[in-house]
């Protein structure tokens, strides 16, 4: 399989997005702004909030993270998000998920600023998006869309299949990849939980789309050739000749595809690096809509 | 094949309606109040219009008409529509579509109140729809749903086929039938102008939903036995047999079907008279929320 380059192509944005920063400071106008609220000290969480923040540096941004305890009361929560909505210096900001589950997470999103609202949760930026209105793009089917793009991936009539239904990936990506667009047109089937023959499915698509956190199912007898697999999964599987005593896998049983003909996202280094840049870009836009 | 029949499912609903709308009375409490902007004088608008109207007064609703010319300049459309979101006594209202070409609909869309938006059309509304929160669901998708609880299709894990992909069925009906609720759960495609071997995917599918109005063109030997066709289609054909010189048809060709096993909602009497139905469940819903 040839590989599609999530970090290579996510590097690309970030200088694409520098030179832009660059050229505002020039101009003097603003420079962007995102901000980040994590609530709780959950491990992975911790670890995307500092490579989001990190990503800010890369590019120049401002960035702010907004730290409370776990303890903290919803209406406190709100109360803090209020005045980020009000506070005019950031132009974009992100509330870390998951929320501890004593906290409503559906009205806490929906207390963003919907032009601030750079993961593009809140209900009427994801209305806008299903009806293929102008807004902000969830990162990760974004990202999918942009790897899409730089790759000249043909999906006009294909059948894509996207494996699980989630409100930040399976969902978005399939409205996206079916819509009436250059790099869409696709004709997508959602499969979930409940699907029947998944492996049937998988044999008829051009293209699958995978995210559903079960390291490693889909292996190379499970396609035919000339697939295209975008692998959304991360797990983390148990590995003693790894310092860390873990390694990250994907959905994909990467090392069966390597005879197969088609293209493929590794995992790390595909869709992941894809979706903080996306973030970004979708911040540099918040920023560019108050100039 | 068996008939699903929308028409008496209908009515069923008309009459849950109305006992609601006398309780109502008796205890005092508000009678719903639906309104409905027509703009220009298009003749099949003019009467999706009417038949609203009417649906109204059998269940015992208010209703009310404005009619604006053609000529009607947006900025003018948009003050009525902020006058009927401020009229306390208009619980619901749709602005019936198409409008004239020179206004944005989108724009106009925008401006409903989220809270009588009972056509379930506004950006806000439809980005809850598409998350699975509870809001206004879109009439003709919401009246399909209706139509599988009460004939208790088992639509879990079910292969299901969406033809079309408009904002007002195709791409909705694609989102509700494979969320996870009891009447959903089916692993949905949908299909449109640019997919490639339709026939294949007709034949592959347990239930199918037609909505590209196409006249007759789902005939019986690209199905499956034991298929279940809902026929959102609407078209007028020539008919010389009948006195209005055309009848309506819907996407299937019906007569096809007649020695086929299965399930199938005609037109007239499938689909169409739900989506009033549930447009008017709606409104009742409006109202309940301001009690």
């Amino acid at each position: 399989m040839e590989i599609i380059d999530g970090r290579k192509v996510s590097i690309d944005i970030l200088n694409e997005i520098r030179s832009e920063v660059d050229l505002r400071i020039k101009n003097g106008k603003k420079v962007p702004h995102l901000a980040a609220i994590l609530v709780g000290d959950d491990g992975p969480s911790q670890t995307y909030v500092n490579s989001k923040i990190k990503a800010c540096e890369k590019v120049g941004f401002k960035s702010s993270l907004f730290k409370f305890e776990s303890s903290i009361s919803e209406t406190s929560l709100v109360d803090e998000i209020k005045k980020i909505n009000e506070n005019k210096d950031i132009d974009g900001f992100i509330v870390q998920l998951p929320l501890p589950v004593k906290i409503n997470q559906e009205n806490i999103l929906n207390k963003v600023n919907p032009n601030k609202d750079v993961d593009g949760f809140h209900p009427l930026n994801y209305g806008k998006m299903s009806l293929g209105l102008d807004t902000f793009l969830p990162a990760t089917p974004a990202g999918i869309i942009e790897l899409i793009k730089r790759y000249n991936v043909d999906t006009n009539g294909k059948k894509c299949l996207v494996i699980g239904r989630s409100q930040i990936v399976g969902r978005p990506i399939s409205i996206l990849l079916s819509q009436n667009n250059k790099f869409a047109n696709a004709t997508v089937t959602v499969a979930h939980s409940r699907s029947k023959n998944l492996n049937q499915l998988c044999l008829d698509s051009d293209i699958i789309i995978s995210a559903i956190g079960i390291p490693e199912f889909l292996n190379s007898e499970m396609v035919k050739n000339n697939v295209i697999i975008i692998d959304v999964g991360i797990s983390r599987i148990k590995d003693e000749n790894s310092i860390k005593g873990y390694r990250i896998v994907g959905d994909v049983d990467f090392s069966s595809f390597k005879d197969k003909k088609g293209l493929i996202t590794p995992v790390p280094g595909g869709v992941g690096p894809m979706t903080i840049a996306m973030l970004l870009k979708n911040t540099l836009r918040a920023c560019k809509i108050m100039d």
